[in-house]
């Protein structure tokens, strides 16, 4: 079978947007769009609004190749059961039947995982990860999430939540995260959120005078606290390499664990570049054991940020098996 | 091929002493014997001495089947090269093509990996996780070893050296392990020794009388904590309690890493029982995310002690697939 003209349907599902596009093997993305999700109280409304939208797309497309698949990247994932479970940040409450509901609109082949278990397929199939069997990949944004490949297979575990390393506890009895009200988990300091709460720290607990005291709290960003810390604003400097190091200690952790041949970051925050990620190399270094040094690559994405999302969504649609590939008996795909 | 009477030949190499057996499919061991290790200087000269011993047994239980290859657990093995590299208990330093050299002695298939990882294969095997395909497996012994099974493959990482959880960092700047140099490692507390170290700070650090006082430091071990502590002594409770937290915030981790169904526990620590697992049951829900609350299984090793690492080995042999059953094409085996 000449596979070279199929394409994929990626669709990454955020709490404000929801991205799709349509893309080949090459990871080119044909076409893309949006929605808003938050706009939509019943998943049920969402679903055919998107499908108003990027049903027609995809008959457009269909000059290009044929579509295999729809691949769904969604907070609170479960890959094994195709549902997006209690999603603290969606509309939609409970468990939700997600790909099966997609599957059945579209009537095509649906796979679905959480964003970062996508975004490692994406890294493997169209970035930094092609050809690797082992690697970890860290998303550090709002929050700070993980995919771990191991064996050349994405970890799903018993459930289908495999992989929350932002949630593993770094600093027992340290800061409280909001929403877990877990003390000192990674996410709570190693995310956009956690370096601001950081820097507001910093700031109370000094007598340094800092660019950052120009702002209010509520105006406080990893942006600004990057671009100061570029001009040489000390706290600013501080905050970066504080948190490079909890990254870097957290990051020897995973290594212990799984082995990977390369940690992949990915995320508004590896922004900050060489502020960062310097302490975050010598401070995992320095916590593994001498048979682990200088041996795992540190690196970020090569996927563009604005198309990793709905790439890792679109990616899932080439690991499909032909058992995964569930379309109902009585329906024949239209497209 | 009938497989019901194949046999497998399982070597455990400890750093004092080195127990073998031959065992079949059901996993009873039909014949076992052990050597010293510590009295080789040279690693050749302990194959010569353990080919003496082994290989007539060998011959002997050939009327009751075909033996299919050996399988060794060693520590620092690498399952890859089959290698024992650097093992810091071991006389022989550097890298040990020790699979090889065994290999080529009893011109058998052999492979090897480190002692934590055969006791996973062999819990999976014959043991309490048999038809698992996603568990952890922690041996509390006089140190911390792991050896994790995720979609039913033991993960060996990109260099074979995955799976070394006791030396994740579960205390930051806690207390220092005097062979790794690194502070707050899991092994530095919830091994044997780091038991011991627990019960002299306690007594150290406080006034309540205990029976721990009876024995000088050099005399504690976790049996005489663990007795102490049946018959009600305050400061003994209060260090499994301790150690218990510490485990419990450990295996937190763990799951948010692999999200097991089962983490299995094995080695002389556990005999502590409820005293060790009231505490670090509490402490590992308390760490997890609601998704993973009350999901996963702690329970103990279901193989006897004595036994465990020569059946751990032995089942790496069933594991062998034709690319690993390496015999010098030259060479015929005698078996």
């Amino acid at each position: 079978m000449d596979i070279s003209n199929e394409l994929a349907v990626g669709i990454d599902i955020g709490g404000t947007n929801t991205k799709y596009g349509v893309v080949n093997h090459r990871g080119d993305i044909l076409v893309k769009g949006d929605l808003r999700t938050d706009a939509y109280t019943e998943v049920e409304d969402f679903i055919d609004a998107l499908y108003d939208k990027l049903h027609p797309v995809m008959l457009e497309q269909h000059e290009h190749g044929t579509i295999k698949g729809i691949g769904i990247g969604a907070p609170n994932g479960n890959y094994y059961k195709g549902t997006i479970e209690h999603a603290p940040n969606l509309h939609w409450k409970g468990v939700i039947p997600f790909a099966d509901m997609v599957s059945d609109k579209f009537e095509q082949p649906c796979s679905l995982t959480n964003d970062a278990n996508a975004a490692a397929v994406g890294e493997m199939t169209y970035g930094a990860a092609r050809g690797m069997k082992n690697f970890i990949m860290i998303t550090l944004g709002t929050g700070v999430g993980s995919g771990i490949v191991a064996n050349g297979q994405l970890i799903y575990g018993e459930d289908g939540f495999a992989g929350e390393l932002g949630h593993t506890i770094i600093r027992p009895g340290g800061r409280l995260h909001k929403s877990t009200r877990l003390r000192g988990s990674l996410e709570s300091y190693a995310s956009a959120t956690g370096i601001v709460s950081t820097a507001i720290e910093m700031l109370e607990n000094s007598n340094e005078k800092s660019l950052l005291s120009n702002y209010k709290k509520s105006e406080l960003n990893s942006k600004i606290i990057y671009e100061s810390a570029s001009k040489g604003d000390k706290i600013a400097k501080e905050v970066f390499r504080f948190t490079g190091q909890i990254l870097g200690e957290a990051l020897a952790n995973f290594v212990m664990f799984s082995s990977p041949e390369a940690i992949i970051l990915f995320g508004g925050v590896i922004k900050a570049g060489d502020l960062l990620m310097k302490p975050t190399r010598l401070h995992m270094e320095k916590n593994l054991l001498p048979i682990f040094k200088n041996k795992v690559k540190l690196i970020f994405s090569e996927l563009e940020e604005a198309d990793a999302a709905i790439l890792g969504a679109s990616a899932l649609v080439w690991e499909m098996k032909l058992s995964d590939t569930w379309v109902k008996p009585e329906k024949i795909p239209v497209i």
